[in-house]
């Protein structure tokens, strides 16, 4: 089985082709700039170099229709014919509280999707011209979707309920709804397997530390709180996002700045976080390489970025009562041994002890990185949110009906 | 000595007299409904009965006129002559980053406290009344300011600073400032005193738990970090004020039900909290109270109160590496035992025991309510924020200049 597993952005598409019996990737690549005359299509077939071709791309389903030519070109193509793809799975960032799972694309599931519109305005139009070029391009295939939210749909309303007026949730479903599920999804279960303990008696608390950053507390493998609320902007620091504030700087900024709701919006999720502070850089990357060199904005950027974390996993013990399992994962958990050592230094308290040198070893694969005598057992687990939709996508369509 | 106390507010104000050898209250009492023809002053003295006014009482001026001639009246008084008050000390909610302790009352300062009405728009105002209002009335008399905000002027710039422009905190001053510093101050004092142990030398974690609640992480003696910021919307979920939410959700419940800055304000901290959930009060003794009726709403309202309590404790606990001390004070603080039963017994991965019989006990002094055998020591200490200020004015004006 062959499947395709496309996340579309509103001027962006990546893919990825699976070929699913050894879950290898036949193709990838992605699109940028749809709706340019200077559109980019980047194509890596699986034993090629990658190519890169610039041209018109007006729309998803030019973008979708030149994927696909990429796909099955005699010359560097992986496939004979667009037949041979047995399904296609999508990420589709909000699921709002209809899907608590991935499913079959139908009309009423677009219906659905459409609905979601106000709840990410930015993300579910993107999804749906996606699934729509496809369809377009290959009118018979099996489509799938795969939801950020729906791994904390077990959520109890507990965590997912704020304190406000009853009725902005039931007129406009204001709640928490918590992203990158896929990621804490899979990143938990991968810890639990490689710790060789059975999921449903761990307490863990997975950190997807990215451009973007959630974490998540892991109760018996269900999702019980998140740190991103109703939209992906509550929680963490990141990159240019602010995470938790005072609520009453919205207005209170929009008054002094004369902010419209789209300017202060957009001042928070793409000009706070270690951008604001660092004042040069929203990449974690750029961050520690200036703080080597003795840039002081940046260090405290660095060491709000960690204390923020901190207090969360902090928080998400004390609402699980313990914790067995912390795990790190995505571009800066994966990679940022300083950021995990930061981390875990400050909480032996709860039993957390690294051990420094596995820390600071690089490698792209799951290991432990806390010393035999830790009660909490510390991971890093790579996550690939991609393998899980073509999984889900898989296991799906496979399913008697 | 003898010490005034005045919480002066826009259309109330509260007074105690206070004896400073003994520091006992030889009266006190507040004017309700200034402004009104049918104000409401109620006069308290040391020995005698609660005595009630109804009045015209149109602004702080009278209010103080009136509170004064009860304090000397020939048969109710407790004085013989105004004069006889050797200072007056005033509660100031917001003294911005000018003020990092208490201060005797100059043009300077009533200046600053001006400057300071941009952050605090409902209180500092009306405490700057209640100092003009002073001076008409006895225009000799000392007056010193203790301010809300002074405690937590420890805090480091990673504690205080939020990751959004640094425009904001520049042009606008907004940044962490916390609240109830008077009551962290005394309770976490109180605290170490009662345990025989130096201050210097604790991880203490103070929560103040009243109709607004806040807590804060005492490192040392020294807050560190506490729970309300720019206003004392953020944090914990109190009576009316939802504490943390997505600050995106102020922007997209303002567009989706069509509200100004004031009214989203308004709703954030008049409507939301125990409030919003219960649907029926703001009044965690009413909640209590429902929950045994079986109200399933109450039961719920309870529930989030406590976890976003628990879940701060943890972080704190998380910021400080560990946790010696755990202090609950204030009306629900002192008086709520199934909410201290609720998250010390959640909290046990962390060393806290509580002593359910210790907890139970109705007493207003102060209490360890832990068992031996817990690691961190949970106390009650009822806080007294008038004694504060009126031993902070008797210590300030007895300083040798």
């Amino acid at each position: 089985m062959k499947i395709l597993v496309i996340n579309a952005g509103s001027s962006s598409l990546k893919f990825q082709l699976y070929r699913m019996h050894d879950e290898s990737v036949l193709a990838k690549g992605k699109v940028e700039r749809i709706g340019m005359e200077t559109a980019i299509l980047t194509y890596e077939p699986e034993n090629g170099p990658e190519l890169r071709e610039v041209s018109e791309i007006l729309d998803h389903t030019t973008a979708i229709r030149k994927v696909l030519a990429s796909i099955v070109d005699p010359d560097t193509g992986v496939l004979k014919s667009v037949n041979e793809i047995d399904a296609v799975g999508h990420r589709v960032v909000h699921g709002g509280e209809s899907f608590k799972g991935t499913v079959i694309v139908n009309e009423e599931v677009k219906r659905e999707i459409k609905q979601l519109f106000d709840l990410a305005p930015l993300h579910n139009p993107a999804h749906l011209l996606g699934i729509t070029a496809v369809e377009a391009n290959i009118p018979e295939v099996s489509q799938t979707v795969t939801f950020d939210t729906a791994f904390h749909q077990t959520m109890p309303p507990l965590s997912y309920l704020y304190p406000i007026p009853m009725v902005l949730y039931k007129r406009h479903k204001i709640r928490r709804y918590g992203f990158h599920g896929t990621s804490h999804d899979y990143v938990s279960k991968h810890a639990a397997a490689f710790l060789g303990k059975p999921l449903e008696q761990l307490k863990m608390i997975t950190c997807h530390i990215g451009n973007g950053a959630s974490c998540t507390a892991v109760l018996g493998g269900k999702s019980l709180d998140t740190s991103m609320g109703m939209t992906p902007l509550e929680g963490l620091m990141m990159g240019t996002r602010s995470g938790d504030i005072d609520p009453a700087i919205v207005p209170f900024a929009m008054s002094k700045e004369e902010l419209t709701l789209n300017e202060v919006n957009s001042m928070l999720n793409k000009h706070s976080g270690l951008m604001a502070i660092s004042g040069t850089s929203s990449d974690m990357r750029e961050i520690q390489q200036a703080m080597q060199d003795g840039d002081s904005k940046a260090e405290l950027a660095f060491q709000m970025y960690e204390y923020r974390l901190r207090k969360y996993i902090g928080a998400y013990a004390a609402a699980m009562n313990g914790l067995d399992v912390l795990v790190f994962t995505a571009g800066v958990g994966e990679n940022s041994a300083i950021l995990r050592k930061a981390v875990c230094d400050n909480l032996t308290f709860m039993g957390i002890e690294l051990d420094d040198e596995l820390n600071a070893q690089r490698s792209g694969s799951e290991r432990l990185i806390s010393s035999p005598a830790s009660r909490v057992a510390v991971l890093v687990i790579p996550t690939n949110e991609e393998l899980v939709i073509a999984r889900e996508a898989h296991a799906l369509l496979n399913q008697p009906n």
